[in-house]
């Protein structure tokens, strides 16, 4: 699995187990690329290429067996187990995200969410308890926490990645708008907000899609 | 402007204009691709190809003239003026997205909020109005809105969405995790948490960046 695997593809991993759990659980058992192409709004090629970067899923004429390539998928992604993550920063979208149950049911669980506020401090969000930023390293030691959901002003942002790297975070979901400069082994993922809605006023004053 | 553009190249102008906005702040005048660059942690050469789809904005050992390439990614975005847009769906998800100041800032206005929550309708939220979902029509008439935020649960969207359609709306930033079936002349963006958790699961398995 060393060749380079392009990020789309890597994005439409997630959206075909998503497609795959919803029928599997309908009862079905079998799909071919292109009923799942049509599910999906994607060309059949496209899906066959994807699943092709990782073995061999799918039988001519037969299609996919549903159960192999859910269990392969998730095994790719690295999501065979559930995966410990923690929250930063306690405001409205922090707040919105502990309250976000889907997470939980896609296998990621907040174990705790931690913020400098004294306010916030001991409050418990949707059974998640909200510590003190300070004593992050004290509460996540032995939980395995590879990944930090960040959602706190971009002030903080810079001391804090660099303490969560240190205390062995290797993963980031960023919300929040800046960019940050990382060491080649820790991933950050943005997710800006305003720039997905410029991209969207791009497509609409090109009408291209 | 009939060229194909890579959907990474348009992700990407946003990022230079969120950038370019900071270094006009603070006085500089003008940039290189290699100072951008190392701002951004990004290729040079990938940014002068995703500037070259759009016209020659760079001068050979001068650098890009900061002001005049803002306004150029803000043309070709499609955000010369303040755009006006709803939010559907006032949950946690939609309330944080309510409270998120930035999106103002970068130019777009949410002008109203619409729920079919009675607990919820009548309710100002960081001064916008929340609205009962059946008087959309009239309350968005003659407020030249092209874009819609989905925040509301799955099973409610689909209706909802070829209701909008209908009335107008031409652009979804959607964050519920459904595949939506729309027009061609319609676009849609996906922004999925769970989703870009996995796609960070993946990389940090694969220790690729």
């Amino acid at each position: 699995m060393n060749k380079k695997i392009p990020k789309n593809t890597i994005k439409r991993l997630s959206i075909y187990l998503r497609c795959l759990n919803k029928i599997f659980e309908e009862g079905v058992t079998t799909i071919s690329s292109s009923e799942l192409g049509d599910f999906l709004d994607l060309n059949p090629a496209q899906i066959r290429k994807d699943l092709s970067y990782f073995g061999e899923f799918g039988r001519q004429g037969l299609g996919y067996r549903i159960d192999k390539l859910r269990k392969a998928i998730k095994k790719i992604i690295g999501i065979t187990e559930n995966q410990n993550i923690i929250l930063i920063g306690v405001g409205n979208l922090g707040k919105a995200i502990l309250n976000y149950n889907i997470l939980a049911k896609r296998g990621f669980t907040i174990v705790a969410a931690f913020d400098q506020d004294p306010e916030l401090i001991g409050r418990i969000i949707n059974n998640i308890g909200v510590f003190d930023i300070k004593k992050i390293k004290e509460v996540i030691s032995g939980k395995d926490i590879k990944c930090a959901i960040l959602t706190l002003p971009p002030d903080k942002i810079k001391i804090i990645v660099n303490d969560l790297v240190e205390i062995g975070i290797k993963g980031f979901l960023n919300f929040v708008p800046i960019t940050l400069k990382l060491s080649k082994e820790v991933k950050i993922i943005n997710i800006d907000f305003s720039s997905s809605l410029e991209s969207l006023m791009y497509y609409l004053q090109n009408n291209s899609k």
